[in-house]
Parts: structure tokens; sequence; C-alpha cells
């Protein structure tokens, strides 16, 4: 079957991309395989690992490449091996993908895709082994990717409040899920801005007694309070705000990316035997030097979760859906997308940019 | 009621006295109350803790200072609001304490007294307030404690296998059973010495699949096999060890105290959502600095355990006592207490020390 559509995008050829330099060209997919699936692209997110990637961040980029990893639209073609997709659905992708989808993989076996060690691509930017070209994201007309890793959208659920789940949202879902945030449990997340607003909407909706933004400037108080947070810590402005609250949380989310960061600030919140959990790393990953009594006084860990599986986009995604989450998500035309991402990076977006490509939405 | 003995033991007077130099002489216990329990004490365990507060390793000690706090003995005078010990009781004295004790302390009052941060007073070096006195360890004859923390000793239990347990033993049991060491789990213990020792023993008596010793030199192996372990890796002499044996471990303890650790290459054995515990400390504290990307990469968490309560100590000689846990120790008459902290401090314990009061025992 050919296709009657070309797949064309933003392209970044070298780190400057990143400085609103992507340039709008066409591409060559992945070749396709009857385990794939090719989206008619309606929405994308604005990701911060879109733009660590445009700049070679985290290694170098096999430019050119075409960034995105929160795509939403429809599905236009659909290899022969897939099960639940149709041509037609409403699907999405998010940040997936370095998965052998082998099923003796200890990791892809058990819902841990994620985590696997074997796998060589990603969402964006990878080279597929054995000649099948390269990956390309969602800031582009189409898309193609392997089955396993799209999923469908709740009828219910508008494109721009899916798109940034995909990747902003699971990221904090994941470990507030796998850490036991419900009911009876104190939360805490750390830095509100696209992982940090959803960690406030997703842990207030799945019914934990206290949710508590932790940023560091009081400026933002108010944003938090009206997303659902029942207190707010400035670090930068409340006095001795680590002894004041010292051992109220069970679990908190840190979505902050720096060396920086007040980490034994943050585990003296934390109650006899609770969890931090770190979503966000620095280019370099270093987190701050950390001391074992500050571990053993109090019995807590620190952690971190990497994205989330499928089978955890879907279940987000309908969890969301039920919930009536609506994240605060701002729209803006693809064309734009070079402004969009200077935007992104001088840290505008209240809270997550989402590109509509006006010729498919 | 009057007493018709003496408190004596052996004495640091100055940081001096770890290089063998404790002297033998009388001292004043804690002003007597009616919560309190007087043990004739038979047998204590040596720990290492004994040597850090002998040379003020923890800041200033208050001199003189007798250390111990892995006491077996005779109850010989038990306060009128004592409920469950009665005199001639076998009981055990633990490293416990800076616990106030209260009934609306989220610690005390949850079975996390070691956590409490609003107590005072450890089992030894520290002064009480309200001029009750100061409190004194086990390398003694007598000894003075808050029946709170004084546990009744299982009859089929040797003295001299309860007492290494009732700080090194615990201080291992306690991360061991909050973790979830048991059936279907593979559980790491780095470093085999005194409370690696235990790891290995306890984890195997309660169920895990696989315990794996840890240690730096092949030298050890055939002592941790002999102690249950299945499997043993030198990672000073196993080459490619943290490769050849990732994602292959739930739980790992880790008793080694050195900033120098390759803690990266720990992290790295741990299976998807695995944990690793530190419950030794370096005297100040220092970890090697943790990488984000090694969190976030494996979701793995790097926690801390501190000792145990009176009851997970009761809790475990119980345990002990059911599956015939027989740790490897070696008496050593408390008159050659000196001697016995020098050896203790060249690494010849195999695995634990327990002076014996020939007095009493």
């Amino acid at each position: 079957m050919a296709t009657d559509y070309e797949f064309q995008g933003w392209l970044g050829h070298d780190p400057e991309s990143v400085n609103g330099k992507m340039e709008w060209g066409a591409f060559e997919p992945k070749k396709w395989t009857e385990d794939d699936v090719d989206i008619q692209i309606s929405h994308c997110g604005i990701c911060g690992s879109d733009l660590h990637m445009l700049r070679s961040g985290w290694g170098p980029t096999p430019y050119p490449c075409c960034v995105g990893h929160e795509i939403v639209g429809k599905a236009v073609r659909v290899g022969k091996n897939v099960k639940d997709i149709k041509i037609g659905d409403r699907v999405g992708v998010g940040a997936q993908a370095r998965s052998c989808l082998k099923s003796d993989c200890p990791e892809c076996s058990t819902g841990n895709e994620q985590y696997c060690r074997n796998g060589t691509v990603n969402t964006y930017g990878s080279v597929y082994p054995n000649g099948e070209g390269k990956s390309y994201g969602g800031y582009a007309d189409y898309n193609r990717t392997n089955a396993h890793f799209v999923v469908k959208i709740p009828d219910v659920l508008p494109s721009e409040a899916a798109a940034p789940m995909l990747c902003g949202g699971v990221t904090v879902y994941s470990p507030l899920k796998r850490q036991g945030c419900g009911p009876g449990k104190s939360v805490g997340v750390v830095g509100v801005g696209g992982l940090g607003h959803f960690a406030v909407l997703f842990a207030k909706a799945l019914g934990a007694d206290t949710v508590v933004g932790i940023s560091r400037k009081a400026s933002k108080k108010d944003d938090v309070l009206k997303l659902g947070a029942d207190k707010y810590i400035a670090t930068d402005d409340d006095k001795d705000w680590d002894s004041q609250n010292a051992r109220t949380l069970d679990l908190i989310i840190s979505t902050v990316s720096s060396d920086k960061m007040p980490l034994s600030g943050y585990l003296s919140l934390l109650k006899v035997g609770g969890t931090f959990i770190q979503v966000g790393a620095p280019d370099g990953g270093n987190l701050p030097a950390v001391n074992a009594f500050a571990l053993i006084a109090g019995s807590v860990k620190i952690g971190g979760s990497g994205i989330g599986s499928p089978e955890e986009i879907s279940e987000m995604l309908q969890f969301a859906a039920d919930k009536n989450i609506r994240p605060w998500v701002e729209t803006r035309p693809l064309k734009d997308a070079n402004k969009a991402i200077l935007d992104m990076a001088d840290g505008k977006a209240r809270y997550r940019y989402v590109l509509v490509n006006e010729k498919h939405a």
C-alpha cells in the first residue's frame, strides 16, 4: 500500500536549532513494517526533553531531528499485525521506546518497557538498527510508530488535554501510582511547572489527603492552590520552611532538575519511611550530595522514575477522562513552533504548550 | 529500696580510651525511677558504635563514658510501674533511646521509637534532662534502663547469641522486614562483617530465594557461603561484577561505611523498582555522589535505616529462637575489654565479639 501523504515537519539540523532555528522540511520516516501505525498529527505537546535533544544535551543528536513525543492524531495506516488500532481512531504516542519488546525481556514482559536495557530506539532522534531509518517526532504532519506504543484516546478527553499527558503527565502519574499515592497519604510536589502541575492534579484526583506544592518563589502560590493543592511552600520566601514542615509528607515527587536544590531540606519533610522520587534530571545528572545520616535518621528513601509504560499511559488517560482532569495548556500554532520553543525555554509556559496542526485539527 | 550492688564498669575518660585505655571504675547510674529496671550484666556485645563513641566520633562524648548497647543479664530490680518484667528474668537492652515515649509522638506511638526526634538519651553516653544523671552502657557489672527498652530473651536462645542481635542483628533485621525480604525475593548484602553476617543469616531465614554476599575480597567467600548465602560477589576480584550481575536483586542491605564505595555499581545490581538500604554511616556521613540517571534508569531507590524498635527486637529474638539462628560470635572475658576493642578495630572479629562477665554468667 502506497501512501498519499508526505512526511514533513520542523527539523533541527544542529544544536543551534534550539534557538528558534528549526527548519520546515520533508523527512523519510522509518521503513514501514506491518507492526506500525501512521498517524496524521493534529496536536503535539512541547516537552523539555525536546529542547535537550535539539541542543544535543544528552549526547550527540543524529540530525536532522524532528522532536515531539506528546503526539495526538488520527490513525491513517495500520499494519496487518496490529490488533487494537483501526484506521480513523484518535490515537496518541508518548515518550517511549528503547524497548526490545521481546517476550522474555524481564522489563518488556512486565509492564516496564520504559526500563528495558536492550532497546535501541526512542520516539524521535534514534537510528533504527537493520537499516530501517530514523525515528522522527511530532512537530510534523505525520508520524510512524510501532503500534505497541500507540494508545487510543478516550472520546471525552480533548486532544489538547491528552497530548501533554503522554510524556509530562505519565512521568508523574507513574511514580504517584507505584508509590501508593491515595487516601491517607500526604504528597508533596517539588517544582510546579509542566510536570509539577500534572503531579498536583493527579495526586489530588488519586485521593491524597493533602497535596503540597513546593517551589522557590511565593509568586506561584495562587496558581498552585487553584490547581487543587491544599498548601504551598515557598523555599526562598518561607522562613524555616524545612523545620516548620518536618515529617509531614509520605511522598514527594521532585520535578526540579538542579544540583543546587535543597535536597536535605526536602528529605526532612518526609515522614519516617517516606519516599522522595526524582523525575527530572539535569543535563549532567548530578544530584546534590546526600548524607547517610539524612537517610538513616528518618528511614527515608530517594528514588527515580522515568516516563511510563504504554499500559500506564492508557490507564492514566482513562483516569483523566473519568475524573475530568483538565491540564492547564496553551495551544500554539504548529507554524509558530520556533517561537513556542523559545517561550518554553524562557519558562513562559503555564503550564504546557501544545502545538496545533491546523491542517489536521 | 536500697541496692546491695555497686555500678562499676570500663570507663572511657577521653578519646584515647578507644586505643585500649578504658579504665575500670565505679559510676553513678541514672537516678532511679519506678519505670526503670536494674540488670546484673552477664554478656555484652561489642559494636562499632562503641568505638565511635569512645573516640568522640559523632560529636563530643560526655566522659566518663561506659559503652556497650548489646546488654544481656538478669533483672535484679524492677520499678513499680513496670508490667512485663519480673525480678530474675533474663533480659536484654539494645541500641535504643532518644525516644520521648509520649503517647502523642508520631514515632513513639507507632513502633518507630528509633526515629523519634524529641528524645534526649541514648543507651549510653547521654546526659539525662532534669538532673537524672547520665546513661551508662554494658561493659559493666550493672545497668539501669527504662523498662520500655528492656526486652525478655527467649529461653532457648543462648545469651552470647542474643547479645549481638540487640544492636547488630536488629539493625539489619528491621530493614529486611520492612522492605519485604521473603520468598520470591533476591537479597544482596554489602559488607560481610558483624552486621552483614547477620543480614545473610536473617535474609536466608526469612525465606529469600537468593541471598548474595557482596564484599571486596574473594577471601571471605567460604565464610559467606557457610553462613547460608547462595552466591558471593568480590568487587575487587570479580571482573565486570556489576554488569555481570546487573538487575538481579530486589533489595540490597549495605553495611559498608565509606564514601569510596562503588555505589553506582551496587545500584546497577538492583532490578527495576529495587531498593538499596544503607545501615552503616561513615564518621562524616558522606555517601558517594549519586547521579539522577542512575536512579531514574532503573527506578531504584536509596534509603537508610537505623537500629530497630523494642518491638522489632522482641520479634527478632523470637524469630531467631524459632529458626534456631546462631550468629558467629567469639566470647571475650569482660576483664579483657581493652584488648577486645583493639581487635575489633583491627577487623579481627569473626563476626562479633561478646564480652562475658564471668562474675554473673
